[in-house]
């Protein structure tokens, strides 16, 4: 089973977009906690209730060694049903995206990763080869620097577009094994947009709802396929740390239960 | 000491602009020995005759958490006069770029690391605070695909340049600290003279020479500084893997001693 047929059968499943960004740091849950326990927590509280888990791999590098073990059994107790990302942001030159493709996907053994394209497509192409496995390239990012770059208005066959257009253009080209998708910031409705009329068939990921303000409802109209899906809405800290107390993983349920409900909500608006 | 200061000392005190990739892969080596020893057997053969080590996080990281454990010791081990880069291309939105800021400068101890720029100014920040360590963006990469968005013409302050160009400017307006850097390819000479024109006074991290064809003498001519320095000239492969029986250690001494006295020939005749 590929990542898409295993997102789908999990969005069906749970009549969910909703992934859980598992963005977990030491001095942010229950004093005491192993990171490890805290994800299982949340993972045990809210399976019933999302897509897919993403779990990025800064939070894990930055504990050190005992970070990476936590992040490998953390991916490890996800249910084999519910698709694990990588956010990764990987990108080097071939030999080298070679060994980051090998370590996300056979040594932690994530369904996708989250891939930088600054590189160009040898540093993309080691991601795709495997059918089974999904990149998500980073298009048009959640964060205010994303315009210092993203925004610059290229050439590119006979027209100026801006970058992330044309990061957009060759993802797609690039995607003869279907399994590219795009990263495409929830704070930005308008470049989503355009994105999604040039792209109707790619699958896109979309951080930037909750805690960095993106609009939830311009990011689901404007976000959707034609099969009301297409679209996997990210939220991290205004899920796992909707409190910091002994009852956090109750309310990382209702966080995600409100979450999922309001999507819901929206995709019935939207084509009701 | 920050840096810049102990990259000089390294290149006085051993008359060399040569960074030796420590981009070992457990099948390249020879049978049995540990990741760990090769590298301090290939560190023991070099250390006075580099200017600094540079470890791929790519190559350590495909090995799982054994590779993670070599990449920690390698680092430690490394003599305190010589200035270890982590080669990580990271770079994400702030928060989760500290958490990577925290991994490579905190955790593994690195005193520079190689960033990716397409998330723009937020996603680099965290990495220019401590004066004392480094940032090397990616500019113009020494592999084939790097032309795929790198060599796009950008609009940027009413003149098309290449988006390489507008990175190398905004890094620049970055600098306040003088702790970036630029990477820039061997590979691509006449983009490595360009850009050294309008930035004479910042360090370059120059990749692409031995297995990937660079270019040395061009690289030499048109990288070095006013001061005949300012280029800090990577090889991994043609080093560590001269030969891959049991000589290896003697092996990448001799590659390396070739190469800094061919970078240090073209430097007495640029500038005689």
């Amino acid at each position: 089973m590929n990542f898409i047929e295993k997102l789908n059968m999990a969005v069906e499943k749970n009549r969910s977009l909703v992934c859980v960004g598992l963005d977990t740091s030491p001095e942010l849950i229950p004093p005491g906690m192993s990171v490890f326990d805290f994800n299982k927590a949340i993972i045990d509280a809210t399976a019933d209730l999302v897509c897919a888990y993403k779990p990025n791999l800064a939070f894990y590098e930055a504990q050190g060694e005992k970070g990476l073990e936590a992040l490998y059994r953390t991916v490890q107790y996800v249910p084999k049903a519910i698709p694990v990302i990588g956010d990764a942001k990987r990108g080097d030159i071939g030999n080298t995206s070679e060994a980051y493709e090998k370590a996300l996907f056979e040594q932690i053994g994530f369904d996708a990763a989250t891939i930088n394209p600054y590189l160009g497509f040898d540093a993309v192409e080691p991601f795709l080869k495997n059918k089974d496995k999904f990149a998500f390239i980073l298009c048009r990012t959640s964060n205010k620097g994303a315009a210092d770059f993203q925004s610059l208005l290229c050439q590119y066959e006979g027209k100026m577009r801006p970058l992330y257009e044309v990061v957009a253009l060759k993802a797609n080209q690039w995607n003869t094994n279907h399994n590219v998708g795009l990263v495409v910031g929830a704070t930005y409705p308008e470049e989503l947009k355009n994105i999604r009329q040039t792209h109707p068939d790619m699958v896109f990921l979309i951080p930037g709802v909750g805690a960095q303000g993106g609009d939830l409802k311009l990011a689901v109209n404007y976000g959707i396929d034609k099969n009301r899906r297409g679209i996997v809405i990210n939220s991290s800290r205004q899920i796992i740390y909707a409190s910091h107390g002994t009852d956090f993983a109750l309310a990382a349920r209702r966080a995600t239960h409100t979450l999922r409900d309001e999507i819901n909500k929206h995709l019935t608006e939207v084509r009701g």
